[in-house]
């Protein structure tokens, strides 16, 4: 199989995280034990989190809260911050972790929302994030780049407006955690949601949640902490105030992994990020697929300017159909649709058909890149004659 | 090490929830891949809910919602059934994933709750629940075990009584799930949040919610469902309504493949539930205790009417000093302190000690009882002399 979803999540995972996974699962104690084979899972968690934390540039470890995935960490913001009437600006790039939860919350808590409309390939002018603001308006929520379009939006810059104005920055890296460097002081974010299971490496069903600002936020799980347990009321201090219940240990060990792994990476190459080994690939496929006048790309071509969750169209076929074809013919995972990001669909004029999306990753090679486009050549090729797939 | 802290996480696990966590991170494809190596994440959670639905005699397995605990299922329900004024009828023994939320919640919200109060053993009269009620009672949430003194609360009289009055009833099953048969139509119940890290013997980070009557339940989390993405509205349908942003594949296979062990258990014994062979235990555990003078052991010490949850209390000891030397000094685990639950503390009369907790579980032995019984014994011969420990 070649494995062009890695947007979705990432495929296959460094060896370090299986092993961690395995090894703490096994290992886990849940308590004082000590002894052969036991594991102290506070040390576990501790650990995790430094390491973590460190790699985002959060001083503050203990303001990393350890989630499930994205998705809660911003739902966790959202209740969390707004009250009625309050406003939030958001770009019309944004996934339906924000846009469905920010609609649910205008029509059951009155919270208001300007969503801010970016250029055809996903680009969005900082400015125009400036002038939606309003009085009332409490937070801008942006990501970090497009799950679709791939699209790289300019975090720094909104992050310096926000700033400038005393308001609360809400990035989803979703797409972007692991692969492109994000220094949460330098970009002035206040709030970050991030997920383990795509470029940090980590397993599905571990995020985490920066929190630069904690009195800010009403915790929305309460529950058992751990701590201050003879107290009715949540515990007010960080990370406890939003980590309810028992967390999931193995995999938040095994993110962490993830990230030693990227650690390690840059360190041994002496580059910046790991970045560099995937835009060759995403530079490679985008050329390739501009070789054939039947393919749409969207989003910018230029590497610099994207991730690699490369959307195409394909004139003639749907990209179901697409997918559907390269994979049974060619073993090649790809993902059709709408990505869950409505919203980004309508600025790339492409909601009513959806994209084909190849998204490489860390451990896909040039001949794979080229497996793929040589497969598209040859659908196109076959539509091209008029006849059936 | 002898381990006896299965009240807080199993441990260890059958070896099929290792292995088919590994396999399932291993092989997870996140979409549409096919081959070698590819597995199809759809068919493992659909499975997973298949099989684990049949387990508490859940028809419909889509109103089986996956959550990563049982505290953000706690958490979806109590925020997304309760509006102002409602009332709230609860019982004495409730864990602080309940209490915690709904002294949020009556803060927050204006939210009103009755705590019954439970004997000093922690057994609960129904009757006192149907006295409770009044006309703006929307819900009755109760433990099904306690996690500190292992009492069994009465879910089938109660169930009758909601059942009866048309109130929904959400059952805790934290401590129970696995161990204790649920059949959910049986015990009237409508909604269910369990954990899998107990005695289902899956890892930590995930759990699940039964939900009856998903009408009723407004969706807290809110985000992408990979379901109608086109419309900004959550979807409607469960198990999308209640399942936003990536699920914990591996973790939920590893559940259903704990499920499958304690149904082949089952199976090959000819009995009704796995319970039996913790129950023996439990037994051996309480009247080795009970041969002390200086020992309380709190709960019902009948164990027909309680789970292997034995918390004790040693006098001229604190909970914490008895759990340290018996980790260092024999190899044992168990856990001091007040479990995340003060109400049950204040009702068993140990809100200003605690208590110290061992929980067998199943893959304990008789020798390993024996043993930390030997070593409590010596405890008290230390204490009994004056020496210090």
């Amino acid at each position: 199989m070649i494995y062009l979803n890695n947007a979705a999540t990432s495929w296959p995972k460094p060896p370090e995280v299986y092993k961690t996974a395995d090894k703490v699962l096994r290992g886990l104690s849940g308590g004082a034990g000590r002894g052969e084979g036991a594991l102290d899972v506070g040390r576990v968690v501790f650990e995790a989190r430094e390491r973590i934390a460190s790699f985002f540039g959060i001083r503050e470890s203990e303001k990393l809260i350890f989630t499930c995935n994205a998705t809660v960490g911003i739902n966790m913001v959202l209740y969390g911050l707004l009250a009625p009437g309050d406003h939030v600006v958001l770009s019309s790039m944004e996934h339906n972790a924000v846009a469905r939860l920010l609609y649910a919350l205008k029509h059951r808590k009155g919270i208001e929302y300007t969503v801010v409309p970016c250029a055809p390939d996903g680009t969005l002018d900082p400015l125009e994030v400036e002038r939606a603001l309003t009085p009332s308006t409490k937070l801008i929520c942006l990501v970090h780049a497009s799950n679709v379009s791939g699209t790289i939006m300019p975090i720094e810059a909104v992050g310096e407006i926000a700033s400038k104005h005393g308001i609360e920055f809400l990035v989803d890296a979703a797409q972007t955690a692991g692969e492109i460097p994000i220094d949460v002081e330098a970009c002035h974010l206040t709030l970050m949601a991030i997920t383990g299971h795509k470029a940090l490496m980590g397993p599905p069903g571990v995020g985490a949640l920066y929190i630069k600002n904690p009195e800010k936020i009403t915790p929305l799980i309460c529950g058992g902490t751990g701590s201050r347990s003879e107290e009715l009321a949540q515990p007010d201090f960080v990370p406890d105030k939003f980590e309810s219940g028992t967390l999931n240990t193995p995999g938040i060990a095994a993110l962490a992994a993830g990230v030693k792994f990227i650690q390690k990476f840059i360190q041994e190459k002496e580059i910046r990020n790991v970045r560099q080994r995937v835009q060759t690939l995403t530079q490679r496929l985008i050329q390739g697929l501009l070789k054939y006048p039947e393919v749409i790309v969207y989003g910018p071509l230029d590497p610099d300017k994207r991730t690699p969750a490369v959307s195409i169209n394909i004139q003639g076929i749907s990209p179901g159909e697409a997918a559907a074809w390269l994979a049974e013919k060619y073993g090649i995972a790809t993902r059709p649709g709408l990505h869950c990001a409505p919203l980004a669909h309508a600025t790339l004029g492409t909601l009513s058909t959806g994209t084909l999306r190849l998204s490489p990753g860390y451990f896909n090679t040039e001949e794979e890149i080229d497996t793929a486009l040589y497969a598209i050549g040859e659908m196109i090729g076959v539509l091209r004659r008029g006849q059936r797939l």
